[in-house]
């Protein structure tokens, strides 16, 4: 690496990308704060400047990205649309995070999978996430007498089913499409929540179902035998 | 404190409540492991032979929590059970501890609120039961194709319902009921996941009921008319 040159990146990205080097090579315990400047070519304040610790160095982008979704989950334009879903859409500018750089995600992934300062530190990183969610969804269910543990329930949700897709795609060293996994799992969660689409344009209005139950059926019974209908009927 | 008398406490208690009236009388990053020991009268070894760092002093049991956790999702006699009621019973497992000792939790409760370090242990924490909570779902699902996202996704669920009535009951200085608080955010989690209860025993058994839709009826209207029909039939 080199900070002379036409492609001479800022600063800040310099240091991301000669700590995360040293990680890799060196191992995270065995690299000092100083090496990192010596191979960014910067000054030991600069670093300080721009990180508070040496684990968040290899997180660079998720305060912005926290502000990003604080934000868009403050923006009026989305109180019309379901609060479950909203949460889902929020999710996905942390995808979009990641998947923007794919390389440095994965190789950030490896890493975080074998030091544990830095597993610890995303911990941190997604609690941030989640509080946000939850903080949000609480408010938009405030009127129900449920609303501050249905919103963190399903804040919870959304982040674990989020990362469920993401961590897959990482494990997978970046192959695949995350954006479909991460919808098809964020969709997952909603569909649990939320009161689902309306029936499609194309299906016939008319035909009808009619399911005859003993009143004591459990719910899931009757829940099975209807999908059944619709599925094969 | 004193280290003499006929009620002197085994070593590690008394490191732990050492550490716990330093970290509060002088605060966490002001306390060292060499303070903790001079009060709890005992070597520096001793500390290291029962914890690894000053953050896990404060969080003296939760490795025998999360073994006793496994051992019972590992136990074969919860194998008839709804896989979702075993992980909240499992869950149950964490208020216990908490509950056994109100004073403790609550003073650890503040000191988490205000030393960033003791708060980023404990999401450790809590990340540990919830793997430990998905790898059993992942399990029980595994004969789904949504398995392994239906066990993440409701391990978090699990654990944020617990999470937050158990917060709750701290944030209000351990005063209320918070056994009956934790069982009702997680009967609220179950019951957006499993069947639900059987009938009960004084329902008639050959009430019947006929549900009658349009094919293109979205389910949750279907669930809402057969629900309102059990509720009010």
């Amino acid at each position: 690496m080199t900070t002379a040159g036409a492609s001479k990146p800022p600063m800040r990205d310099a240091l991301v990308a000669a700590a995360l080097q040293l990680f890799e090579e060196r191992g995270f315990d065995q690299t000092t704060i100083d090496d990192i400047v010596a191979l960014a070519g910067v000054g030991r304040r600069s670093f300080f400047r721009y990180f508070p610790s040496k684990e968040s160095v290899v997180f660079p982008d998720h305060d912005g990205c926290l502000a990003e979704m604080t934000a868009f989950l403050a923006d009026p334009a989305g109180d019309a649309e379901d609060p479950v879903l909203r949460a889902c859409d929020a999710a996905k500018l942390v995808l979009r995070l990641y998947s923007a750089d794919p390389g440095f995600s994965v190789r950030r992934y490896r890493l975080t999978r074998a030091v544990p300062a830095l597993r610890q530190h995303e911990l941190s990183v997604v609690w941030r996430y989640e509080r946000a969610l939850a903080d949000y969804l609480r408010i938009r269910f405030a009127a129900r007498p449920d609303g501050r543990l249905r919103g963190d329930v399903i804040a919870a949700a959304v982040v674990a089913g989020h990362n469920h897709a993401l961590r897959g795609w990482l494990r997978a060293d970046g192959e695949g499409d995350v954006h479909a996994a991460v919808t098809e799992a964020l969709d997952y969660v909603a569909r649990t929540w939320e009161s689902g689409p309306g029936p499609a344009a194309d299906e016939p209005e008319d035909d009808v179902m009619v399911l005859v139950a003993r009143r004591g059926t459990p719910m899931w019974r009757v829940v099975q035998g209807v999908q059944t209908a619709l599925d094969h009927g």
